[in-house]
């Protein structure tokens, strides 16, 4: 697979992208990955680097989103950004997917305007990878829409489960719906109503979860309005910063602490893997026709790496065509 | 003052309730408790247990809310509950506050019953304390209000405003409205109008915060919906538990992880103490016209001693009267 990587996005960038690319390419066989942005800058930045030759392209593109900028401003004016012309590849069939660390709110509505949304589906959603003691959820929707009518989280459900099915081999995903309470009768007016259309639709809906249990490991796919699904994302982060924050203050406080948080090391480097963002790479616009991942812009060169292996297995599954199948079927 | 607690209430009640009320009048001298439930139950608990003679009365009710009961039909049906009687004793003037920590629905709705909503206040709400990495902050709805109108969040910030300055003696709290981005153009319906609303209040309105920034000490008062603050709360909760789970199950892997952990106990025990829900003890009602503070279901005694503290320190400050001020000054 081709995979269009916006080599300008991201806090770090192009640095990390580069980085990000070169590894991808050196680890899988099946990935090429086409750079895109400032030829100059990235000719440069691969000077040195060694990858298989004719992996890695360049394609050029002379302008750059900034991550302060207004998306309404950067998608009116820079025709010729990074993600633009990244996403551009994909509507024109010359990649198969598309990756992007730079500004989310542009990098999704270019994908949403290119791309356009799949049949059948209202709503695009960003699903994320949460992690639980024992694996990990997927959060749908995650931020991309932040005003929802019922049916446009009864699709979410349907985007959500089909990804699972689809990318993680669970034959029938457990969906649950975020809310307050666990009985039917819990929540605000939005999840009473979608509730009902859960509970009808053909899908394994398992009823209500709170917010005290996702990490719990009792459902595959947890739905939710894309404002409570960033919160929920955004106040875990921020939990676990400052969880690890005074954790380190406290442990700097004495040796025998310090001596404590040597043994304690491999156990600390464990629970960073299991909760590390870097693990899951990028998040994925379901409902669009194509492939788009959008990362953070706080990616390693591992987030971009595995945000490349992600959008590859998509691509090779052919994800947003099993979506279009899947809500035609069932009517979501 | 005179406190009254639902004896009754609580996953480990009567033994956990009167344990707390016991090491209450036995480490304070200004709060006397008044035991509200089944007296032969409350009499032989309070039996062998020292504490000073008088101190702790009891007020006899004949039932008692499950916590597995629908709100509606124990309001409707049991007359004579504990939290009821509790309620009663604050209306009548026989209490100055009331404690439960029995089904927060039920407490909830008790409480407006009974004592019913300050003046100009149109929406009571819980107010919950939460940790930061050098603090604390308030979170204010934590969950009475799961649909909200821009108006009723203004009120929440004033009420959380007010809170802060009486108890906590914050002169100017800094308010922030939980939002899903910094700028005033990022969030849903509600919250853009809430913003246009706390930024022409007479408060100390310090924008919006995102959820990974709750922890980082920069808000005093953060203000949301019930909804999304009961899912914030929740969601930390059962990442905290998640995190430790994860670390005790690597720590207890080999002997000398299980030497580091004894090392840093201390380092843990002082995170468990800063995260510890029993510090705060329970959440106060705020926006009626009298003292009810909520505590969790899986209060322990420790947790029941800080709620009767918090409701001696509110009554002793009439916080229902100075909230009632302060929305018809400022016509919140």
């Amino acid at each position: 697979m081709r995979i269009a990587l916006d080599a300008m996005g991201g806090d770090n960038a192009p640095g990390v992208t580069l980085e990000g690319a070169v590894e991808t390419v050196n680890e899988f066989d099946d990935i090429d990955v086409i750079l895109v942005g400032k030829t100059d800058v990235l000719e440069a930045g691969l000077g040195g680097k060694r990858y298989p030759e004719g992996r890695i392209t360049i394609k050029h593109a002379s302008e750059v989103v900034g991550m302060e900028e207004t998306a309404a401003v950067a998608l009116r004016k820079k025709k010729d950004s990074s993600i633009k012309v990244a996403v551009d590849l994909v509507k024109n069939g010359q990649a198969d997917a598309v990756v992007s660390a730079g500004h989310s709110g542009v990098a999704m509505a270019t994908s949403l305007l290119a791309l356009r949304k799949c049949e059948g589906v209202d709503r695009p959603a960003i699903a994320t990878m949460m992690p639980t003691i024992n694996g990990s959820f997927l959060l749908v929707d995650a931020g991309a829409n932040v005003d929802c009518a019922p049916a446009n989280l009864l699709q979410f459900a349907y985007m959500g489960s089909a990804y699972c099915r689809i990318v993680q081999d669970i034959k029938e995903p457990r969906v649950a719906l975020l809310s307050i309470g666990e009985e039917d009768t819990k929540g605000n007016e939005l999840t009473k109503a979608v509730f009902h259309l859960l509970k009808k639709s053909c899908l394994n809906f398992v009823g209500n979860i709170e917010g005290k249990d996702i990490f719990g490991g009792s459902a595959d796919v947890v739905v939710c309005d894309g404002f409570v699904g960033n919160t929920v994302l955004k106040v875990s982060e921020g939990l676990a910063d400052a969880v690890i924050k005074i954790l380190r203050d406290e442990i700097t406080k004495s040796l025998s602490r310090k001596l404590g948080y040597m043994l304690l090391k491999p156990a600390f480097r464990h629970l960073k893997k299991r909760t590390d963002y870097d693990e899951y790479g990028g998040a994925p616009l379901l409902g669009i026709n194509g492939i788009s991942i959008i990362s953070h812009g706080r990616s390693s060169p591992k987030a971009i790496k595995n945000a490349l292996k992600v959008a590859n297995q998509l691509s090779s599954r052919q994800i947003h065509k099993v979506i279009s199948e899947e809500i035609r079927r069932c009517g979501g």
